[in-house]
């Protein structure tokens, strides 16, 4: 899995899996290399298969599966040609309100957070270096479709990154768990804001968290914090946060 | 699995895995049956084992792995007595602001609305009959222990659930993806709110939807409804009404 993982970005492509993402996939413009599906998936899906010239595999279940490798829930697999992504001052350079992700390790809250921000109006994602790709199958399937509705670049260096967005006029707000920090719904806005996650386990590097212009939380019961619980997972957080983002 | 998670509620019993969350298990008040870990769990866990009468089984990674049926990531079992829940009715005595889970059946879901609900405030938490159950081994490690951390209480019938609630002075509010309802942070709040929230697919009932006293809705993006992403996740969307509950 891990040979196919690099091999996927590396090569430049990535697999849409199920009827719905196969369309929305092909739908957002990205180039079809291949189809492989079960037989009953050719009417269904005939529409995609008949403007495109990718050649279409057909095949029972079980050999769909042994191709893939993984367990195929829908049937019906499409091998896809990345497109090139924007730089990171190409894609901000219309938006007000971006995500910037350190290093999630997660493809699922990857996925998750990307279906978060489209639903409520984030224009753009920024990737750290490291972080795990939205176009591998598991954030697909997990954001819904929303990694091809929302645009998203990479920073080809973590050291640099966040420079870039300050020197696009954003300001950085680092999302912490320490309660110390400008509770979220206090920090002032302004015209364009960076709302910045940190890992799952971690939370954001030190250095991004210096480098940021304002540390937020999201207050958490005294309750809880004396329970013990003291934090919310990455994409209950980032779900608060987006919302909190988008306040007039 | 399915003859585990049966027999595990029939007779009563949870499984807690892990040093972290036997430690809350027990500091909660189940009675543990017994233990069964690796032999380099002892001396970590001594103070709690010493304090015991349970039985402790040592075995290699690979016993304990076989016993359990299933992958153990963390070398160390405790089998816990399940304690009598509330009545509904005692359960919310004294809260302010509740949610109410309607047959959600992901186990994970479960378990990180219930880390939500703890670490923003939310006093008490109510299951429908069918909702999946938060001792069951992968909610308790999702929730990061929130679910010893929050009580709960689980309707006897659906059908006379929420006319408990009502009867306790519970404002209902219906979270629902549908865009005509009231916005979220525009709902009146009063003394005492119950929050619901439906299953994964299929949101609230629509037998639950008439008897709320509104129904409230996240704002969603333009934009992302016509891209198609027209809704949120139950954590992410339920993580946001949470914190929404909470304000003054």
């Amino acid at each position: 899995m891990n040979l196919r993982k690099s091999l996927e970005a590396e090569q430049g492509l990535f697999i849409a899996e199920g009827e719905k993402v196969i369309r929305r996939a092909v739908g957002t413009g990205f180039p079809v290399r291949s189809f492989l599906m079960a037989h009953r998936w050719l009417e269904p899906l005939s529409d995609v298969l008949d403007t495109l010239d990718a050649p279409v595999y057909v095949a029972d279940d079980a050999t769909v599966e042994g191709v893939a490798g993984f367990q195929v829930h829908r049937g019906a697999l499409a091998s896809l040609e990345r497109l090139p992504l924007p730089t990171v001052e190409d894609l901000v350079t219309r938006a007000h309100r971006i995500l910037v992700l350190e290093d999630l390790v997660d493809h699922a809250n990857v996925g998750a957070l990307f279906r978060c921000a489209a639903a409520l109006g984030i224009e753009a994602v920024v990737l750290s270096p490291r972080c795990a790709d939205p176009l591998y199958r598991r954030s697909i399937k997990v954001s819904m479709g929303a990694v091809f509705a929302i645009p998203y670049a990479r920073m080809p260096n973590w050291h640099e990154g966040l420079g870039t967005l300050r020197a696009s006029g954003f300001r950085l707000l680092a999302l912490t768990p320490d309660q110390a920090a400008v509770p979220l719904d206090k920090a002032p806005m302004g015209e364009r804001v960076a709302l910045m996650l940190g890992s799952e386990g971690d939370g954001l590097s030190s250095r991004w968290l210096n480098e940021a212009d304002e540390a937020v939380c999201i207050p958490m019961s005294a309750t809880a914090m004396s329970n013990g619980v003291d934090s919310l997972n990455v994409v209950a957080a980032g779900a608060i946060a987006c919302h909190a983002l988008l306040r007039p």
